[in-house]
């Protein structure tokens, strides 16, 4: 069963919105076709980047079967899941699997804080797998939840069949070492997170769901091969080249910040759906600028 | 337009569910009539300890239009609006005024934590406020959603005539008392924690939204009424001992041990839906313990 | 054994120091003067607002000593012990008591963090209580510690002779009246921030320990007194008053706060120790404003 | 002056205490006399380890002076500072070069929380290196702190000559990255997590300073040694292996459990001062089942 795809770079493509706030859903193929140029693994569809929260049930479904429509035969779509109840989230990751997902990216639930322990979590993603018609990822974004699911909960999840891997979102870079030696052989860990994808990748993570991805999916691809390759210097100077611009599309200036990068290198960033809001100039120059100093981009030269 | 009275005590009424998981709206509008026994002033439906974000569209239009019915004329209805984008908020507050509701009790959006500015919410807040049919109540809940609305925001959006109070769930008393001193007369600071109960009212909230309600709703009413009369010396005696109480059914066990309490006092709590799961036999007897010690329910004695 | 007198309001003192960085002893005994007009319980040696840290040992000894004989034989002298080790600690209190304090603030331990446990806070405070010759007073400042001692240690605690009270400057009022619902009669449970003075005295603490005394002595004494005298009313608008200031010389500007403003009120504030700086100009006038609009010192007007 | 060797892995040298709770110099200098054995850099005495903040002065000075003694001529000693105001740390800096030490290894003051700002950090570090006879490192460890000097600071503050570099104890890998990234050649990035080691190491850490490696010296320089050797496969195997030890001995059980693995690994370990304690039975057995499963001792077997 476990036949994904999940080793290499996938964006969680985002979600353009034309200025009356309609998703444009040309915009959403004409990135995938742009991005279908680099060596991208595959497109993580609804992830926080996508602005799944922002979706309504229509939008949702749409958007999956457009990135499944413009991406390649080879490439591996992954549904986001952002629910609070298992019952929804099953829901969803059966609409996902509908809409062609290859596999779910579900998320640890996060609104009743206090109740969520880690035996809450593992009741949540054995039920949410064991109903799901697609295999399931599970995706610990603290950032964005409050709540963090451990190592050792994780990889006890790793034995259920239908759960293949985990997109990790926190930068803890030991937690994420911790999760690749607990779990076995054939489980997928992905970085998260840009500001460690090169440390990520040397310790053995199979693959990664960056935003940065989406603004630089070339450079991405390229580090994760200069790491296969064993050109750790390389892959190092990549890495130290994208980190600014890795932290500035996500901590630094979040969703907005993102959409500005991609709208500044020719892709349709489009603006975001409120409460976000269009970068204003100061920060908008600001990303332009670290897209200048990495120097990895010779198309805005 | 601010007539809507928010002076004294409101349960964030619970969710009954079948052990089948289904909303049991007879053992719903039975818990209001019980509460209807009580000086309550009135009812907020879909609130975090309603189970919301575990509720489809249905069951929330629903839940609504139930507790409407099962209430008295002179109590006021609020209607929970937990959604994560601006323009879903608005719908969500239109659908509970045509259900019935009173005035919308709107949470401050959480996910992209890092770009939930105080001007964030400021823009959300006042987008809403203007499109929503009744008024709307500012909801601060920190422990669910790891943001925080500021004081000083809260008084400027006081300003808005559609946005009449604010429910202050953060236990934060400073803070609170920092709201009602900023903000104009005629703008409700209610609190919503039970282990502030009486320090809230003493510094002038003018109500009260409490967990606590649900399972003791005389007691806390009875309180009121003692702030209300000057009565300090029964207030604090009331206070500490339902506070016991407040933190078992909040951030001890949280809504799984509202329910059980509820359970116990002859109200209909039944169980939670997952991934929130019922108490266990241990963390049921301590709910029970807990509340025999405060020696306020002659009926379970 | 527990004589002493904690009844009232104590200005944790501040540490003068010249321009030249030296203890300004003399000003300090000027300060204590000017505070013997109002109706202090008593002064607080070395606490975070006295800057422990930043003296040695033989400024900590003298200090204690230039309160003792400024103040009058009425007031409760409490000598801060800001230690890290239980050995260390026990040795301050022995000091403190040589220099003449009737009683030991002892604060939690707080640099092993992840060791620091409410079992580890218990073996603390009953060694430093087995053998320090006057009463202990423990004291629980998360905001400059970073840990926290829960109520229901406290409460354990006090069952120790030689503990006497507790200092909670946590600004968590639902955790204060906790530990005054569960520690015995006798025990005294103190404000240490003034965000929630009245509130926590209506809740029945017994006195508190604030900075906010140390720039407004005779207004933190009148809410003190209005409560005991049942005027809540009148608590209530001085509270409303006095937290703006409380804010300020706390959270908002910290010691140099507190220092500008005891500058301006006619007290010999002096400036702080490195790494602490004294406030800019900005940030004076802003500390000048909100002292004005209190309304409470006809002296500035 | 910029000579002092940084390039390689650091014990934090654990102080041995008697039953009686007297420092054990002469187990102090066996421990030193057995890791001269491995091919270690050279020592930190007096960090976080080192229970600096349960010594007295007397015991401080003479901690360095033996481990200085003890060690070889080609051992560069780190002096640790561990001090709240700029002055102390100043003299402690003094104090550290005159008992033999190369370098003084500077914690961030940590007490004032909401006033250590970035440029309070500035300051701070810019006074001590002014007057510092020996060349600072700057010390981040928020586990104990609670604060965090930025990259950026760490980066402005790199240009100061008599600061040679960082040891980041944040386990933040990104952070450090960013601070490999911003500072110039010849400033000495230390990891100071033995969780993230073999990626620090990866993207340009010059050393490490480890708890680890007052356990395991020789598999870290082993680690270290692979790395420069630029056998990832071998690095990221030891790293595996070894980050359960790293944990266990840093926030699994903390310094009680460090002093454990050394006594179980035939270092004198001996026990921690309270407040700390020694591990009970059942913490003794885990952590040496943690030492077996790392399959890196031979000498146990």
């Amino acid at each position: 069963m476990r036949t994904v795809n999940l080793n290499g770079i996938f964006p969680p493509v985002t979600t353009p919105f034309t200025d009356r706030g309609d998703v444009d859903y040309d915009a959403l193929a004409s990135n995938i076709s742009r991005y279908n140029e680099s060596s991208l693994a595959g497109y993580v569809a609804l992830g926080s980047n996508g602005e799944v929260v922002h979706l309504n049930t229509d939008e949702r479904r749409k958007a999956i079967a457009i990135i499944k429509r413009a991406a390649t035969s080879t490439h591996t779509i992954v549904g986001g899941v952002n629910e609070l109840s298992t019952h929804a989230a099953i829901d969803e990751a059966k609409a996902a699997a509908d809409c062609g997902a290859d596999a779910a990216l579900v998320i640890t639930p996060y609104y009743y804080k206090s109740s969520m322990t880690q035996e809450a979590f593992t009741r949540h993603f054995n039920e949410v797998a064991d109903r799901s018609p697609i295999p399931v990822l599970i995706y610990n974004v603290p950032a964005n939840t409050g709540v963090v699911i451990d190592s050792a909960t994780i990889a006890g999840l790793a034995s259920h069949q239908n759960i293949i891997g985990v997109k990790d979102s926190s930068g803890n870079m030991a937690a994420i070492s911790e999760t690749i030696s607990l779990s076995p052989a054939g489980f997928s860990v992905m970085a998260g997170n840009g500001g460690i994808l090169y440390p990520a990748l040397s310790m053995g993570a199979t693959g990664a769901v960056l935003a940065l991805a989406c603004a630089a999916p070339r450079a991405c691809c390229e580090l994760y091969d200069a790491v296969k390759a064993n050109d750790h210097s390389r892959a190092r100077e990549l890495q130290h080249r994208l980190a600014p611009l890795s932290h500035i599309v996500t901590a630094g200036l979040g969703v907005p910040g993102l959409k500005a990068a991609m709208n500044f290198l020719g892709l349709k960033g489009g603006v975001p759906r409120a409460p976000l809001s269009a970068l204003g100039e100061a920060d908008t120059q600001r990303v332009k600028a670290v897209i200048r100093k990495t120097g990895l981009f010779p198309e805005i030269e």
